[in-house]
């Protein structure tokens, strides 16, 4: 039985309850919230997961850090670094996305070593071994597919991006759709060109229900991936990204039928005035089960900041509807990133989850405010960089820079407004 | 003449028609806009400003970067380099908010070598004067203020924040509002003890014609500033700061009126689901006059990262009608900011006013994103970088990690999602 079908029948939730102590909200609107597909607890039945979450139904704005070996950087000592950082700084899962070096080895390592859910993309292995076997990564057939997610199902992965929405139908809305840039996901590339060269529809689509029995037996979570998420501002919410949202849609309906939990990837690239509109789409298109969204970065001009474009952008999709943040990190569009980059991105989504549940008006949320703010009226330092996100960098700062009056800050000195105020109202120092 | 004095009786447009070109509007929108209030040149007529240009009105998002040393710090070489810093990374404009060292040695070194409007807070040196006068920052009379605009004004500073909403009215308001942070703005907290101490009405609002009369006579815009601007998003759109924008909203039309110029100050920390109606509420009670946001931040649990928070704040803010983002770095709350922090604050800035560009609509920001965009769909790398925003960065990033195929990125490697469309559609390479 899936964690799905025991929410259905209102058995076995001992896990429903912990996750929603953790998550400070009563048991019964989770439980509530799972029945309706609203939200997920990704947690592979072939695992222990420690550190279980849930996603949507009004539950903390969730973060996922991508690591991974790549084909040109492929140290898993490296990765296994970024994971702890990741950890570290508030991921609330993680996805290895690995097509270099020994996948299988890498994934294991990742497992044994992540308390959180874990998600890969299946489709990038199917595709490495047939680089592997003859030099193309699109030499696989249908057999080729099943395998590798029975494979990585058994091993414990918690969810599974699967891009089944890129179609014959939503391909031929992209023809009309005249982008700046094209396709732009990694597994939607590859499924595009997969059908194109062998003129074949997508099995991932074509043979969806083979995916849910496996999704099903091990109770693997499904991510129905945007493999035509737009790579430009210029190419958001066109005819080519509705219609694989319409198709998610469908797809969302029959795992949940099939008791399989379902989330739905979503942009990309979208400027800010159409980012509410794409968070009510995806609810109304997939029955209110959760988003996941890879940003959206508000603007292509900034390579180097796109953790902060993106900030801007998952922060309002957060207050509009969108569940889960995937992070991104300084080096996206220019390089595999370094564990500098990895802490930067974390942070920087943490930030847009954590300034969305405020705004939410989350009970935590708003603590976490009120100690920082009391600890700043206190002139506290050292509680003021303990309730910080980054309490290393907010001591680094103060360290670096120490004010001749140790009660205030260089910025102001003597003319700190807080001791200024205390001192006319008659408060001591 | 002011120019708002000569907007209003359509004389003397060469200045405005030059800004209107640069800016991308008609001469006839700008007019109106400045006519109506709703737009401003800051542009002091005792120098010539080689980069004018408008706040307001429609025009793109301006971004402003604060320098000036403090009691603390106070390098005047390490503040000509921030500005040049600032420049070169797109600051609009600059204000200088030394408290340390010769103030007017520092404005007159700054103001030489600063092309674009230039902003001082006037009450900063009235107070610096006082604390070396009498080792007491308060000890000033109304008659130690009006000098200090006069001399300022003569020396050419483009804008004064003034704080002149803060009085009896608006701080027996603030009383009522429980604060967990009180006041929070420099000039704000001074004036608030200054009051406290003297018992008497804050000068900057009970001698407000007098300011006016400076005003008008050297055409110095006013920035009305918030004093009472919450400094913990729990204050956020208290009594205390909705009484100071009332204010400010009856003090903008008396400048109106006198033909100067004149910008609102707004806050601050918000969260996110309250930033719209604090840009709603200032166009209505403030005559739709251009509004001067610093942040807002959308946490308070970030020091460090204070540059991103507020990115998240003023690019919602700046579509929703802010018209002027002040920067704020990431040593906000804990330093005086060094070069790097400049840097990365007006990026961050930079990079919210230009979202929100894109977001409006504004024809020559989406010229940027198609450009960049186009770059990336070709994988033309010197292009990619050349149209960045911060284009050193993006540089370094990619040299930082070269691939093993010229053409990608180490990211994708063999799997760049732009190649393999490329392949399959019978693209060459």
């Amino acid at each position: 039985m899936t964690i799905l079908e025991n929410a259905k029948k209102g058995k076995r939730v001992a896990l429903v309850n912990s996750v929603a102590r953790a998550e400070r909200v009563s048991p019964e609107s989770l439980l509530r919230a799972l029945r309706l597909g609203k939200a997920v607890i990704p947690s592979n039945k072939n695992r222990l997961l420690k550190k279980p979450c849930a996603v949507g139904g009004g539950t903390r704005v969730k973060i996922n850090a991508n690591i991974g070996t790549s084909t040109d950087k492929g140290s898993l000592a490296t990765e296994l670094r970024k994971l702890e950082v990741a950890l570290r700084y508030g991921a609330d899962a993680m996805m290895d996305l690995s097509v270099g070096g020994n996948l299988s080895g890498v994934r294991a390592r990742i497992l044994e070593n992540c308390p959180v859910p874990l998600g890969t993309v299946p489709v990038y292995e199917v595709s490495v071994n047939a680089l592997r076997r003859s030099n193309d990564p699109l030499d696989f057939s249908e057999n080729d597919i099943f395998p590798v997610l029975e494979k990585q199902a058994q091993e414990g992965v918690d969810f599974f991006t699967i891009h089944a929405g890129i179609n014959r139908k939503s391909l031929s809305a992209l023809k009309k759709s005249k982008r700046v840039l094209g396709i732009v996901s990694r597994g939607g590339a590859l499924l595009a060109a997969w059908m194109a060269q062998t003129g074949r529809e997508n099995p991932f689509y074509a043979q969806f229900d083979r995916i849910l029995d496996i999704a099903y037996r091990h109770d693997v979570t499904l991510s129905l991936g945007d493999g035509l998420r737009p790579g430009s501002v210029l190419d958001a919410s066109d005819a080519g990204q509705f219609a694989e949202l319409a198709i998610l849609g469908e797809l969302a309906k029959r795992a949940y039928a099939r008791n399989v939990q379902v989330m739905i990837e979503g942009p990309g690239h979208v400027p800010l005035n159409q980012v509410r509109r794409n968070m009510e789409m995806e609810k109304k298109l997939c029955h209110g089960a959760p988003f996941y969204v890879l940003g959206p970065l508000v603007t292509d001009s900034a390579p180097g900041y796109d953790h902060i474009t993106s900030a801007i952008g998952g922060c309002l999709a957060a207050i509009s509807g969108a569940d889960f943040l995937c992070y991104v990190t300084p080096a996206e569009h220019l390089r595999h990133p370094s564990l500098d980059d990895v802490r930067e991105g974390v942070i920087a989504a943490r930030i847009a989850a954590h300034a969305a549940d405020v705004s939410r008006g989350l009970p935590a949320a708003l603590e976490r405010e009120r100690n920082i703010s009391l600890a700043r009226a206190a002139r506290d330092w050292k509680k003021q960089i303990a309730f910080a996100i980054d309490p290393v960098k907010a001591a680094a700062y103060r360290k670096s820079s120490l004010p001749s009056e140790s009660d205030v800050c260089t910025m102001c000195g003597k003319f700190c407004s807080i001791k200024m105020m205390e001192r006319c109202s008659g408060k001591k120092k």
